[in-house]
């Protein structure tokens, strides 16, 4: 009864706070924020952060805008001329003393605004809200790119790993919990319950980080399959109807699906510590797994492909499309030149390097960043519409090898340079002799 | 059974974790923390991070000191040319963007190794140790200001009263938990557990807030008495052997004893708040409470009445100390000259403020600032050697009357004017009038 | 994680428990259960309880009916030469003393087994699994019958209300119980996770009891709507797109559904608790509800009616199925004569008893056997084709006074008298008068 | 802030309960009995077994007196033409069936009073105090033994190991259970908080058994001590100041204490099952732990050895008490006769049984039924008043070892052969031989 009983009270106490603290306030909302951060603000916080958060639900998208408008103006930044003499004064001493007393000057009161909101019951889920809907507007009012600066700031300070918590999600979880799952699965999609349940079955793990402060939602989760062997296809592993394994013969976590929660935290990472921290956890489970390694997409590969300049046999597969590029790849043998020249292909597109610079899969820049290796690129590894139209069906796994990551994320942040497998050596070093497949494919 | 296994479970993750990521690193202190905020604190932070916790847990003072002179270096504050280009920008365009630019620039990379560390297990709670640990410093070492600065905002940011927990007190509590209040009482010393289990009692209630990273720690918290009428003297409060009170009978409730547990967050203040929310809880209860009242001391009584110029009928009583003078004062009738002149110098001295602008005690100003009012001075109302010493044995109530709290707030930080009640007010205006204490004295 | 982590160690620990205690054994069931009784038991009764727990899931039915006919042996009974001489004694004594000995003597030594099977970390689940598949063969093998009652006996003793949890039921409840409940919803179907999700919503209330020993396992649910007014139609209650309504608004809980959950639980009644208890919860809650009524099918009043003198003009109404009868029904206005006809003899049919003095319908039974009391037959309450098959799509409403429930109770036990509303009693007592359905209908 | 509020709300729901159910009622308690076992406690069974229950905890010992005498009435036992006709029937035909009938008519009508006046909040509980009252007054007032065996038949049954829950007790345990810990810890006083925060310190282990019903009250606890060796003496052991060991190092689990809370529950006995299972916990834990061993007093030892044929050498040593005995005792040097023949004696008492068949110390019969064996003697093992009255200083070490734990019971309780070990078997074997402890001690 325990939880139920709980929230009725306590809903009860956030509607007396209200009448107790004065009852709703008929100020405009840019009225309460100043409000907020001035005398008023020391006394009645609480309400009228709470009122802020009350009324920020209730704008429309137009309002918001003007909401966020409004912190652009001069009263929400810092006293140009007092931060202009403290930077010169640091700029002459380069003293800790001095830097000291220009951050506190430079600090725009919009954060100010943001701490003093979170105090609202649902301050930090409002917070998280308006980076969200900030998110949204950016694309077309550059200006606002300011605010997000200061969100970012703050949220990631606040959502700092050391304040979030690992937890299991399993059968036994809350619903509530789980229906988020379904809503937020984008790599493989859940298609309703009973698949759901399939993925949480003994066979299957599923970790997700929460914060304290908005403990129903988890902001990111991982699913993972324990299998005898690297898996090479991710079919088998989502298939609703495949029966539970055994797990006394499992010696690989496959991590299949990685996903972000809230948009509003958007680009505050924390995907790198759940991959490690859920490696720990399955160590810690007392199974005899050798093998941690990922099961990834490579979404731009065919873009890039495209771009590139590939292979001459590839030429006519790049204009197929749908159901007639999954036959042709489905009909292709091992010692297909075209089979040949797209794993090759992909290899490449793996290990180098766009003109910025950049990795050219943003799923591959992920594990790379965080110290993985490419171990396999497998043939046929996703069969799906999307998985066919993306990367011409294959897929890769990257490697978490716990005494190597430090090395590789080093190699790969100050030379790029990829840790790659000897299978994936072989085929970036010898085109010519790679005739066929591995075995493993 | 499950907490005790978790716990060991966890001590085991955490044992395995430090192999996995690579073992105890045998590098300083401060060499560690340059890592950290590199490319390898990205690939191996957890482990850095611990491996700093750990190592900072067995630094003696000496060494405590050269951590935190390293940390005022060049390395650890920001560029003086990048910055000052920047503060020159924002000055010419006065322009949110050009201020967001300059603020990431400006922030001392203290805050980033800070915020690194608080990814260890043990992050928070040393960071909070750090800072009792500079405290310390501080008088001696005021070069040492800057690190202070930047861990007061960055405890202020992550202690936000949204994020903390208020939970409840009593008999059922942990021993953990329960010792620590044994420990942190300061005002009122609890002497050992059945004084302790006195105090939680069902005519008692205790509250404290905590923060989800220091579950076990309890950062503030407050000791009320449910009592029929507003109590004027403290030791039959904390009189152990008390009968318990019926609560049904109960129309007021006496926050007597209100203590701050860690010293590592002096002056990131949760008072106010704890305060006003333990009303709410009082509210939500069910009891039919109509008064809200403090029973505190004023430490700075006798101290400002030694420089005030007090009446001449107290010049003597000035001199007096220990037992001698809480004899004089059991003595003193209804109608003595200097019982009358010492309420009337307490109400003047808690009504006005020094050359500074500010509240003559300590406690006036907590409580004045959230918008408290004087509401009674109490003779003999602490009859203890500190009691007597401090404030010649009186005691005020300063009351919280949810409907005037934000008037009375506005009206002492703007304009100084504190609230007092009639009785009070009567002890200001009227001093031949006020010959005797009112009754309720 | 915590209760993640708990689970693995559990398990752990469960399976060294099997080897440090001697591991597996090789006997035969029935001579674990001899053993398990003996002094062997004694010492090592944990490790043998487990033994039995675990061969008795393996048994399949031919082999379960064995088990249980070993049961039935003179071992398993009671000495009756010494219960006789104790039965003699106590005769002619008459006295507490002797009738306490031969208590102790007349019990049959198959409970002992069952209380000490019940120290297997599943013994609680096997005995009740027991129970479920000894009614099962039943039937077929009447002379089980002493086993059962032995098991009534035990069970009826542990799953005592006094032990017994009642937990509110919601969508922040484990997906691991939400799925039973699907599963054992018999009256009004549930039909998948969305359809749940509508019964579980803000203007719904769900509650179960649970045994300790049976953490994850409901015994019985009742499903509660919150309306304005008393429904008189169980379609919009479930229907899965229906509007979320508004509490505020609420004076009436409609307990629309009610179920068993355990089979081997069956006869070992919790409803009546239930619904008391519900009622108190619900009171507790702070709504403004002033009915607390059923909406309940009549299963047997069908079947009733073809067996009784039915009105002539139902006669030819008694020959239609399905889809026809539902038609007829529906085209059936306030006055025609068999809509009238049908009332009223549902109202007869509820309110006397058959020839074995028992009620007519069993979920009669139940709710005035409850103190519950007649309050509206409802025309086109059920439309389902169960509804419109079982009883002409009629359905009641019990209504659930606490100042009645006492005085109801004794006057349907004693005297087999049902409370009735005024508008029943209408329909009863005046059959010429009573030319139309209320204007409730 | 959960548990608080919940429990407010839990007595709000209650008190309403008692309204909602009809109010306090006037009846006599024996009349209330009688009420709760008829149709209106079908009704309102839960409002007049709370009645019933709060009733009790109100009469003064005569009124309970009183109260027990009711229960001897005819009216709360079974009909003895009934019972007789039945137990013919059963003596004729010894069928299950007619056991069935005979079982079911014999049960005492006191048992369903019992079980129904659980189903009060405060039931079990109040239960549990009607037998601890019973018991007090059984000596005076033997007729009420009948009473007492239906409340050993029925706590048995409900107190059933499965449906005990084992938990670790430390400091994290709420004050409100480790001062039961304080107040039933028998064998070694907890001379208070300091006291008990050793025993509960990380190289100590203490475990207790809880019931659901009774989630506040241990039931049975034992305390754990980890060390290197087998433990000798118990002062080290208990000393508050004691410095904290290293488990790393600890190869024993020592079991110095056990201690059952609740008088009502005597005789009902969970201490075996607690071992064993602590065992397992231990063992799960991950520690190297090899010997689990108790270090126990024979609190009978000085009785026995003063009624049997002591040696001649220990004449003397009979005579004296207090100081003057430990002083003897202090003084005694390895090849001290006294000394080699009490050693001697001792292990004789252990060994042996009385002229009633029993174990001539009450510990040693524990342990033994068991499946323990007797490892060590221990001069000077407790140096306490308490321990050098009883057993002149002497300890001994049971040993717990699980794979002889099955046949060592069986030996004891058929044959009455005690298992000892080699050290104990030269002390019994060899009297002349026998001239000096063995090394350890």
């Amino acid at each position: 009864m325990a939880s139920n009983l709980v929230r009725r009270v306590l809903t009860s106490i956030a509607d007396r706070g209200r009448t107790f603290l004065g009852g709703a306030s008929h100020a405009p909302i840019d009225q309460l924020c100043r409000d907020l951060v001035s005398e008023r603000g020391e006394a009645s916080g609480t309400a009228i952060a709470r009122e802020i958060t009350d009324r920020y639900g209730q704008l429309n998208a137009a309002q918001r805008l003007r909401f966020f408008e409004g912190l652009l103006d001069a009263a929400w930044l810092a006293d140009p001329a007092a931060v202009l003499a403290l930077a010169q004064k640091y700029h002459a001493t380069r003293g800790p003393a001095e830097l000291s007393k220009l951050f506190s000057a430079v600090e725009p009161r919009r954060q100010e605004l943001f701490r003093r909101i979170n105090i609202s019951p649902r301050g930090t889920e409002t917070i998280v809200q308006m980076r969200q809907d900030l998110l949204a507007l950016l694309p077309q009012h550059p200006k606002l790119e300011p605010i997000n600066a200061d969100l970012i700031h703050l949220l990631g300070s606040w959502f700092n790993r050391g304040f979030l918590e690992l937890r299991r999600i399993d059968w036994r979880t809350p619903a509530l919990i789980l229906e988020k799952l379904i809503a937020h699965e984008a790599v493989h999609e859940i298609r309703g319950w009973p698949d759901l349940r399939r993925r949480l079955a003994s066979d299957r793990r599923c970790f997700a980080f929460f914060h304290p402060a908005l403990p129903d939602e988890p902001l990111i989760f991982v699913e993972v399959a324990l299998t005898q062997g690297i898996a090479t296809s991710v079919q088998p592993l989502i298939d609703a109807e495949a029966e539970t394994g055994d797990n006394s013969h499992a010696d690989t976590a496959i991590f299949y699906s990685i996903n972000n929660c809230l948009e509003g935290l958007r680009n505050i990472s924390f995907g790198a510590f759940l991959i490690k921290q859920v490696v720990h956890e399955l160590e810690a489970e007392g199974l005899k797994l050798k093998n941690f390694v990922t099961l990834s997409p490579i979404p731009r590969f065919r873009d890039w492909l495209a771009h590139s300049e590939a292979a001459p046999v590839l030429t006519e597969l790049l204009r197929l499309k749908g159901p007639a590029l999954a036959k042709a790849l489905g009909a292709m043998t091992l010692t297909d030149p075209r089979r040949i020249a797209l794993r090759r292909a992909c290899a490449k597109c793996l290990t180098t390097r766009n003109g910025n610079g950049r990795a050219n899969d943003p799923v591959a820049a992920f594990h790379l960043n965080n110290g993985a290796s490419v171990e396999h690129i497998n043939w046929l590894g996703d069969t799906s519409e999307k998985g066919v139209q993306q990367s011409f069906g294959l897929m890769v796994n990257y490697a978490y090898r716990p005494a190597r990551i430090e090395r590789n994320h080093e190699q790969f942040v100050k030379h790029g340079r990829v840790a790659v497998s000897g299978e994936v050596e072989k085929l970036l070093e010898e085109p010519k002799a790679a005739k066929a497949d591995g075995k493993k494919n």
